[in-house]
């Protein structure tokens, strides 16, 4: 049926009515006193959520946009970085390293693990760096990175932890202040629920000083002019005001929902659609202890053309997933439980997935992806 | 989880994106010729779904003003009427004429049965009645009626046949001029995916002809006045104008999907309902024969209480489910897929419902009415 779609992709992901509501009022000027009180109101909540006291600075671009923000700020030509890369969104937070000049070494993972930290502290040991490059949440594998780890290594250095959290936060806890995250960048059309054209930066103190003394140039991504603005409740260039308002209602749902009840919904989504991956006879590419919350990798079985089946959930059932990046393209399906999502969207990914399998041959009984999924939501409350 | 809710009650029922989109255009005049443009355009596509050549009036009503229109217009006191009673609403057509006046002849199923026609025969050829009211899909229990074996007893007797066809039309096929309707009520709130508030009432010449006559007062409800107003592509009295704008837009994606299609869809979400209700150890209140395509009413097992699991049911899992109405109260519930609604909703529904029946200690395996549903869907195309 035209106009009924269940997006499942990991970003951009449904945005809720209220916040479209939210978005469809007139546009008003940026500078004056209603939009500096709406960035006061939204600042305070973005640090509750990050738990930082640091600020927050709401860019008007997409989440490349805020890691690139973070690099620009802080690496010089020449500078050692270190890169834990797990998947194409690590990827590419190393290649924006060396766009800026960074003599980058990266420490990969097999697409599917996360970070190794013993690995990391060896390496941390042997040599000097001025910047760590980690991602918490890996959209293209499914991996949920332990950052809490990652920080406490970094820590003892002196370098920079440089965090993407553009499909974690607002879904996963995160403690930029307790784990030592310098800067932390986020995008608006993940578990923000928000569509795609806002980011969000934390910076430390620590950082801040480096910024200052940083030599790439940057202008639109320039901290110091977010700095600058923001302690003027303004912005340093026109933001997208419509997504701001968005941003506000949003963040009504999130604290009316409780961050941590938004967790442990998150939580449980992944729990059951991994516990029904399993159960149609499939494998998720994520082990069950670092699997992501958010987003769920499913690898397709052999026989079974990934791509060519995603297409068949688009257009027969509706349902559309992502499929794998770089070395994965074609072998995995990606479905996200992010955001606007509750048990039912699993429910319905997983029906999807499950009519489409058994359309093609594969071995499954119908109904027992499903009832898996439904036995670990009746486990609960 | 807030703001997630799957409304599944025979109405009003859920509206398409498209359609809200639409109703937020800025309100304009009714005198202008943009409207009266737009009233064109959307009188010729409601004559194409009631299949039709008669006049289709539009209303700023509800249903149930609908149904007054069609009696006021038509019924003076003392004149002989025919209902045949399915259920609540077949009732309720009843109780307006019984308000104008009217000596009501009613012809009661026992409510999850249809329309008797043998019994309709006999009536009809013992007595003489004015006129017959009938209900072509009687939402309180499920059942749909043959309305044209219902047209061909009536077409006979000089009578006029009034159909409550509020549930049915934009769901269901409605052939008026072939039934021989004369005039048919339905609302916007229904298989038309709109909020409720607008009313349509087509009219045929015979009926046409008794208007004129007619002797119970009217003003809102008078026909003269709605048949005035239309032949200049105007209203009577002010329309409801964002309801308009939605209804074209509401339009716009049953043409797109081709009414067929839209009935199609209609006729295998009930059967797959009823599928999954049956391998869940349930029972449908309507025979699988006469069974609605646009609501599925299913009998509450003994020892489970309906109204206190349809709260369960909103509650934890976001479903919202009807219960039952007059003598059926406590007894059933009502699980719509009409309108805007695919097989995810249907899908989503049983899952809540296995969920809750399962939480309560109704034996039944997860999953299985699910996997019943699942089949059905696999056997079409």
């Amino acid at each position: 049926m035209q106009d009924k779609s269940y997006l499942m992709i990991p970003g951009p992901t449904p945005v809720p009515p209220r916040v479209m509501a939210a978005m469809s009022r007139p546009v008003g000027g940026h500078r004056t006193p209603e939009f500096a009180a709406l960035l006061e109101r939204v600042e305070e909540r973005l640090k509750t959520l990050f738990a930082t006291k640091n600020p927050v600075f709401i860019l008007t671009n997409s989440g490349t946009g805020a890691l690139e923000t973070a690099v620009a700020n802080t690496v010089s030509p020449g500078d050692r970085v270190l890169a834990l890369v797990t998947g194409n969104f690590g990827e590419r937070f190393a290649n924006i390293a060396r766009a800026y000049g960074a003599e980058v070494t990266e420490l990969d993972s097999a697409w599917g693990e996360p970070v190794d930290l013993a690995r990391v502290e060896r390496t941390l040991a042997e040599d000097k760096f001025k910047v760590v490059l980690a991602t918490h949440n890996e959209t293209s594998t499914g991996v949920a990175n332990d950052m809490a780890g990652v920080g406490r290594l970094v820590a003892g250095t002196g370098a920079l932890l440089l965090v993407d959290g553009v499909s974690s936060i607002g879904g996963m806890e995160v403690r930029v202040d307790e784990w030592g995250i310098d800067i932390l960048c986020t995008a608006s059309q993940k578990a923000f629920m928000l569509p795609p054209g806002l980011a969000m930066v934390s910076v430390s103190d620590k950082a801040q000083a480096v910024v200052e003394q940083n030599r790439s140039p940057r202008f639109y991504f320039s901290l110091a002019a977010h700095k600058k603005a923001l302690s003027n409740w303004n912005t340093a260039y026109t933001p997208a005001v419509s997504l701001f308002y968005g941003l506000e209602a949003s963040l009504d749902m999130i604290f009316a929902e409780g961050p941590a009840n938004v967790y442990r919904r998150h939580i449980l989504l992944g729990r059951a659609a991994r516990a029904a991956v399993r159960a149609m006879g499939l494998e998720t590419l994520a082990g069950e202890e670092w699997a992501s919350p958010t987003v769920t990798a499913i690898r397709a079985p052999e026989g079974i053309a990934a791509d060519d089946l995603r297409g068949e959930l688009k257009k027969r059932w509706g349902v559309v997933l992502a499929g794998g990046q770089g070395i994965l393209k074609g072998k995995i399906w990606r479905m996200a439980h992010m955001g606007f999502a509750d048990r039912m969207d699993v429910l319905t990914g997983i029906a999807a997935l499950e009519m489409a399998l058994a359309g093609r041959g594969w071995p499954l009984t119908l109904g027992r992806g499903l009832a898996a999924a439904e036995k670990v939501f009746l486990e609960v409350d």
